[in-house]
């Protein structure tokens, strides 16, 4: 029986029309990312298992495509009940490029701005809109303690969007030690906040009542300084200075990101919000928090922030890093529902077969083409020639050449313009001057 | 304790002065493929598993990542002493090819010509110089049953060598069906001759006396017409008129193949040869076969062939394929030895950042910089000049600026030219004419 042509349940294949639009952000992304003096990195697909569990995660860890041990060590897991998968495949790029940073800290200038984009795998039930391999883009501060980290995450990111054309997106910021700091002050232990604030991050799902519900059902904390508390975080969420007495540092900080975001991304940076009741699902987060959203999406189109401590777990005794990343697949969405061109890059030549006997001659005038730096389709094989004007057509080539008996004998090659359909007659040494 | 920073065994991080050379060279391979009317695919990096095994992948089968099954699913196969996987990383770009061609056949230009570049996967044992996960570059054109496919696909990647100035490449061809019919002639059995191939394949490691053993040994064929059709096989690899007799249609061909290459790739289409002791790796060729090499490389820079049944497993009936590869890891290799450049790109700017007190200036400069396209690396914080300069210099930027107040005073910007040291002060409206 034939084999189901599908991709995996969850899975996509990219045709070409898909994939002009995606190869040009990714581009963009990169262009811009390495204009503000990030470098790009690479990891490896797979990571050791332990790598991937363990604090930092969260919720995606339940995520982790793992794979199979092999040979012995899968019978020997067999036999002892131990564990069958000894690697697994990133649900993110944060854990390697802190494992990366561990590894070759030694190498890398200090502090050490990076970017990576790559796919990541999440085993995800397979829903609309939601796949199991997606591409991330990340970039990243390691090493500096500074505000500055922050701001220039953040303007790389609006100047992606700006340089992509790209109106109308938000950057909504938020700082986990202002909410740790109200927490703290309403008695709620320390190792119960980053709980707590999952459940504060369900506001827009399940409103002020559904949190304070969770509170008192999940964790028991329902007394008045909770509930204060909460609606501290979660009413007036723009208004700064309700923490101007609780955490004045930190909402110093947080001004002073806002203030010197203005400049940014043509000006882009005046769309910077204060969020108080901004959480980020990651659990790895210590300071600012941010995401960038827009008017036509639901959820948001990137995000990112301070995590000074997930270094810890390879070794490296707690160092500064600040990072974020652009959601690529909701951003490209989002472009194509804005209506962003999707047309492939046609060689500018196709070349047509007239007939077997003129294969020698026609391969010539391809060869002598091509060795001149013109991009050129060649016809794989002699066929009518409505079907060659067929591919023609779909392949979105600029102009076809025929050389047929006629043409061969008055030294000549027949162009067609395939945007206007005019025919004409041309000598080879015109064809490179055609306009494309 | 801290866990290991390294990536898993024979798995590799990338850093940002490995990572120049290769998108350099990936970016140069896409550029050629589509120049001659390749367009890009992308498929997923994990495949059902049953499309991986089965026939078609040869001895890669065994060195697939298999991954787990999960949740009832994998209780059940425990239980049941099932398959525990139910994914795998793909081996190579040709299965996956295949499948993506009987998936999207109706929305694809026919004959398709199709490029692949991205990684695969092998749990191969890990040694110096092999991989378990390597970049591969492929290219297709299916639907083609011309000889003109094999011309297109071998100058293309004649090209990519070209573009790279990579000269010495040669390309040895040769015909599977030339190899089988001289078996054929010699009374071995059909079923028998894909594995005989493999046993002649290996007449560089185990000499003449070597195939003749295995032979023997493995299959009992030892009598006069093998020992003689192996013979007519290994001996005088180059010389083509020896087939001219036993597969005449198929000895033109070649020649046909050899001839039409001479104008390709600026002439270095005149390096191809015949060599009949050629036979590639995979059971799925059915016709010609060639293969890339370079003096300074053991071992093939790349290859391919036609295998024109290799998508019936996915229920389409025999078409014509033909496609070749660029083996990119050893490419990288090579282009490294012969002294490539592996320099990165820093930004043109770099910004220092003088004091705290200068910061607000400091990152003016650098947005209205940005703002009017330029590059710039801005130190994330105020730190000791030396280290900034010593990050610059790291980071391998072109010129230093420094805003200290003395030049905010005098409305002046400090530039250190990084090639040549030399210091002086400017205007903010000479630095974008700075040469690059």
């Amino acid at each position: 029986m034939a084999l189901s042509s599908s991709p995996p349940s969850g899975f996509r294949d990219f045709l070409p029309s898909n994939i002009e639009l995606r190869q040009k952000v990714s581009q963009t992304i990169s262009r811009v990312y390495r204009s503000f003096g990030f470098e790009p990195i690479e990891t490896s697909a797979l990571e050791n298992l332990e790598v991937l569990t363990g604090k930092g995660g969260g919720e995606n860890e339940k995520l982790i495509f793992k794979v199979l041990k092999r040979g012995e060590k899968l019978t020997e897991a067999l036999e002892k009940s131990e564990e069958l998968a000894d690697l697994g495949l990133r649900f993110d790029l944060t854990l390697p490029l802190a494992r990366f940073y561990a590894a070759h800290q030694n190498d890398l200038p200090k502090p050490f701005k990076a970017f990576h984009i790559a796919p990541v795998w999440r085993a995800e039930r397979a829903q609309r809109g939601r796949y199991r391999e997606f591409t991330q883009c990340d970039l990243d501060i390691v090493g500096s303690e500074s505000w500055m980290a922050e701001v220039e995450v953040i303007s790389a990111i609006l100047t992606v969007f700006e340089k992509l054309g790209l109106k109308d997106v938000s950057v909504h910021l938020n700082d986990r030690a202002l909410v740790y700091e109200a927490l703290n002050q309403a008695g709620i232990p320390p190792n119960q906040q980053v709980e707590v604030c999952i459940t504060l991050d369900k506001l827009d799902k399940i409103g002020q009542e559904g949190v304070f519900a969770e509170l008192h059902d999940k964790f028991s904390l329902d007394s008045a300084a909770v509930v204060n508390a909460a609606k501290l975080i979660m009413d007036n969420p723009t208004e700064i200075s309700k923490f101007d007495s609780i955490a004045p540092a930190e909402a110093r900080g947080i001004k002073n990101i806002l203030e010197k975001l203005k400049g940014a991304a043509g000006n882009q940076g005046q769309n910077c919000f204060f969020n108080s009741s901004l959480m980020r699902g990651f659990d790895y987060y210590t300071g600012p928090v941010f995401e960038f959203r827009h008017p036509k999406l639901s959820g948001s189109l990137g995000g990112g922030g301070r995590y000074d401590r997930l270094l810890e777990k390879f070794g490296v005794p707690s160092i500064a890093a600040c990072g974020g990343s652009i959601g690529f697949e909701r951003l490209i969405l989002l472009l194509e529902e804005l209506g962003n061109s999707r047309e492939t890059l046609g060689a500018k030549f196709f070349i047509a077969v007239f007939s077997e006997e003129m294969l020698a001659q026609t391969l010539e005038l391809s060869s002598k083409l091509r060795n001149l730096g013109q991009s050129v389709d060649l016809y794989p094989g002699a066929a009518k020639l409505k079907n060659q004007f067929k591919y023609a057509d779909q392949k979105k080539a600029r102009y076809a050449l025929i050389l047929g008996p006629d043409e061969v004998k008055q030294n000549q090659i027949r162009i067609k313009d395939l945007k206007t359909g005019i025919e004409s007659l041309a000598d080879f040494e015109s064809l490179p001057k055609l306009p494309d």
